[in-house]
């Protein structure tokens, strides 16, 4: 059996920087079309000047000017009018990070009000450059999301006409957010659409499942599963893939961060087809971002195969999902 | 500022076995007059030439005949009259193990219900052997306690005569069960009367931290705090200390347990001052043990001092609770 995925797009991407960012980009480069690139560096991208040299850095890390980067900046309250009217032609969107809730982040937005991000969420509705946010509140680490969807409805009843993209969605809540809400889009990761808390911790603790936002609970996987599964034109897959090394993840007080990107479109083969629903992954992983963003990725062909795919045990340093396990499906060829 | 505990006892102990057990037991037995000691062991103990080996071993590993090894058997359904009448005299009480819930239960009972039970638990109603639950159902990792109250009230109301101990406590639905019924009691660990599942994946993952059962919610820490700081005389401290390897604890796919016996009592001090309730803490650490368990330990004076305890990274290669980091109260004499 054979499926073909037409210009694949990673929505939610980390690609470090320095020595990983050699290891992982040339990974995502290979297998998708493009991708949405994060910001949160350390210092995080929050000018034009460093947003070209990284860009620039990725670049020579893949070597392939066929790649799409899609870069974003880090948000801040300051990005006037003029500014963004300059950033525009050279980023897709801007990320906004509640401060210091997860992997650099300490410099995001100590407190989220309409009136205070104003200025600048006008500026980007008139621009029609989209905000993609990290909603966590900094609650309980299960209710973190539930707790900022009340935030996520506000922004987008305040700027009906700003694009917002609720990153990496984990919760049932998050899911019937996005229904009410004509502005709201979302992106959903591959572990997010396989696991629950009980993969993490239910049995012998696995940090290599640990990520933020925490997996949640059975029926929030269900519902982000229906929405995956049904092609549903306001979710795109993001992969979150978000690299560490093994000596960071295994070591005491590990880092948050799962790594899907090489194995992602495989592994999604095999979930959609466990389902029955492969016409639907298109959608999920290309078109509906399409259509989101306003963009027309570079042609990729990526022909997948229902042949046996052992998963290395790493990349570089980098342990992936499903390290030594077997998926379903391979990619037999990329045009 | 100084403080005389008489006879603390740990009504929860796990002290293994082998090179284990040589580390372990002398640290429980320095500082505790006595202890009950946990059965799973692979395989577990479940006869009394097990029971007294092991007991020989536990013994051996200290070498002081003034420590009370209080010793439990490891449930089984077949356990009739005749052989409890016999078991009475060496043990303090049987351990119920759900099949598979935790660390070696793996031979636990996998349909925990009145009837298949019946023999056994009226035997031991008779015979006023208590019953110690691990009580846990297979559910989500966050409801498994919560989902098994219902079989401790279903156990306390067919076996009115039976005392039953709901062994390390985490949730204010067991709180609540406790009162509801003469004939349940609990133990409460060190670290559920301190931590949340914030403590073990709210920021960075904290393997150190984890345990089953895994903590819960701030509402179920303070439940279980005001049980404790109160002395309520239906909980006892019961450490649950749980001792694996550093690498076992800090390799992917880490065991689940805290180890806090060398510095439980320094940490309770500590906590308890912090709450103004010193002088309930020897009914905590003691006194309402003696009461439920109708025992009189050898005695033991501990006097602990208001002074700086920096607790070591390590014993052998076990780390605590605390590791590195200090408590404000010291153990300075034991007689």
């Amino acid at each position: 059996m054979k499926l073909e995925l037409n210009s694949p797009l990673d929505m939610h991407l980390h690609l470090r920087d320095g020595d990983m960012l050699k290891v992982v980009a040339p990974l995502s480069a290979k297998s998708f079309s493009g991708a949405i690139i994060m910001p949160n560096l350390v210092p995080p991208i929050t000018d034009l000047d460093m947003l070209r040299s990284y860009k620039n850095r990725i670049k020579d890390a893949i070597g392939d000017e066929s790649f799409a980067l899609y870069m974003t900046l880090f948000f801040k309250d300051s990005y006037d009018y003029e500014f963004l009217k300059e950033a525009k032609e050279f980023i897709s969107g801007i990320k906004l990070y509640p401060a210091g809730i997860t992997t650099n982040s300490e410099r995001g937005v100590s407190k989220i009000d309409t009136n205070s991000l104003k200025m600048t969420l006008e500026a980007m509705s008139e621009l029609e450059i989209p905000l993609l946010i990290h909603g966590e509140s900094n609650g309980f680490v299960m209710d973190r999301e539930m707790e900022f969807v009340p935030i996520y409805e506000e922004l987008a009843e305040s700027f009906p006409k700003l694009t917002i993209i609720m990153e990496h969605i984990t919760t049932k809540e998050s899911a019937s957010a996005l229904k009410r809400h004509k502005n709201l889009f979302a992106t959903i990761t591959l572990h997010h659409l396989l696991i629950t808390l009980d993969d993490v911790a239910g049995g012998l603790l696995a940090p290599h499942l640990f990520c933020k936002p925490i997996a949640k609970r059975e029926e929030d996987r269900e519902a982000l599963l229906n929405l995956a599964l049904s092609g549903d034109e306001k979710v795109m897959f993001g992969s979150d893939s978000a690299p560490h090394p093994k000596s960071a993840k295994e070591s005491c007080g590990c880092a948050a961060g799962v790594f899907t990107a090489p194995i992602a479109l495989q592994a999604l083969a095999e979930l959609f087809e466990k389902h029955s629903k492969l016409e639907n992954l298109q959608k999920f992983v290309s078109d509906n971002a399409q259509n989101i963003y306003k963009i027309s990725p570079p042609k990729k062909r990526v022909i997948l195969e229902k042949k046996p795919f052992l998963v290395p045990d790493s990349y570089g340093e980098v342990v992936p999902m499903f390290a030594k396990s077997e998926l379903s499906w391979q990619i037999s060829s990329i045009s």
